[in-house]
């Protein structure tokens, strides 16, 4: 079974030139096959206030009006997808933009209201095509998903981008051995606010242990709950790790990141 | 040989949703091989105001600063390729949008300074990958081609939507029979202001009599410069028409639009 890497890279790492810059430089290095999954930072936020648009979020999730989803088709799609984009096909990796609405590749479900909270544009996935994201992986190319989908309906539909990498390795699984890694702007997860006490490996009943002492950062929950859903679903290995240490994770380094396990 | 429609869709139906609806709908009812390519329209140009940059033209061409290259990528990359494929994929057409940057489609150079006038990151194409894009019709997917390229070295480039149109037909032209069709908001090239004096066929000896007479809008020049070079390449039919006569034109109805030849 041939490797596939699906690395997920955070808003905070797209925050910054020289940070998204290193990082692409190691994602062109990679060898074999690999899918490049982008958040969207801070950036659609200042475009929002830019245009007039005041930016609200609900537990750190975009709640997203017709205005608003221009905005972040137009951040999201088109200037961090096209901007990492043309800087993989600077550094000789066949990188190759995609919104879930590209090729169809990703349909989803806009969110339905709950306790009276309407997120607008928001997708829950659908439907993954494998078979088509297989199909440009063996033409040597390497897809960049921004996190857009679409109702099939003719709507695009804002969609978290763990959330995408985790049911694109999911859908992968049975086809390629697959390593996720989702990279951010922390070592690991980590069992106090020192930087030093990265948790690895992270077994599920560690990690609801975890929960229940209301020791993992908010932020983190649906983070680990995307990646021990992959590890559900038959990916090889997931690791969440600092963008920085991503080569060494890639290469099988258990010492760097925090190792799921089941 | 199997058959392709190259369909190039201007501004003034783009700033128009039901014109854009009514084009689409026809756009993914068309049968076969197809490429839909778009430009820009005044959406740009309300973008860069909102964000506080004045956009600036010379001949009805973008001067394109790093601002304005961030902002042409998020509009034309991002909301109008993205609408145009999530649109298209409602109505069961298999579209899938690009920049040049995307699968290294179009490699283009930053266009020199001349006479003092530097426009910036405008792209002048160098090459398109037909081969690649086979492979993507070869699939069954209808590329829809935003009006942007890039140098090869991390740079988004800024390029007219009516030569990638041309240079894009002219590439497949040994593969397929290629029908260039490109559609605006008048229903082909006039002899005068009335838009019952449709001239058709164009011969290129006719139209550079126009030129001489002074008799061709300025702002159908470059259009008429890139049609006439794309049948000069082996484009089997190059049409200008009005968006609304793109499915006559397509069935090869001569009755409507400017026919060229050479």
């Amino acid at each position: 079974m041939q490797k596939l890497f699906v690395i997920k890279i955070g808003g905070q790492i797209i925050d910054e030139a020289s940070a998204l810059e290193g990082f692409l430089d190691d994602f062109a290095r990679l060898d074999g096959n690999k899918i490049l999954v982008h958040g969207g930072g801070k950036l659609a936020s200042e475009v929002s206030r830019a245009l007039g648009i005041e930016p609200r979020l609900v537990d750190g999730r975009r709640v997203t009006d017709q205005e608003t989803l221009k905005v972040v088709t137009m951040v999201y799609g088109g200037w961090i997808n096209k901007t990492i984009v043309a800087t993989l096909q600077g550094r000789a990796c066949q990188a190759l933009g995609l919104s879930g609405a590209d090729g169809n590749i990703i349909a989803a479900r806009r969110r339905a209201v709950k306790n009276g909270l309407d997120f607008g544009y928001v997708g829950d996935i659908d439907r993954v095509d494998g078979a088509q994201l297989a199909r440009l992986l063996a033409m040597g190319i390497s897809p960049v998903l921004a996190p857009l989908t679409h109702d099939g309906h003719g709507n695009l539909l804002n969609t978290n981008a763990d959330t995408i990498a985790s049911a694109v390795a999911s859908e992968l699984a049975p086809r390629f051995h697959v390593s996720l890694i989702y990279c951010f702007d922390k070592p690991g997860v980590l069992a106090s606010a020192d930087e030093a006490t990265v948790i690895s490996p992270l077994t599920r009943a560690q990690y609801q242990q975890l929960q229940r002492d209301g020791a993992v950062a908010a932020g983190m929950l649906p983070k680990l709950d995307n990646a021990f859903a992959a590890l559900a679903a038959g990916v090889a290995s997931v690791v969440l790790c600092h963008a920085a240490y991503m080569v060494q994770v890639a290469k099988g380094n258990h010492r760097v990141g925090t190792w799921l396990r089941l």
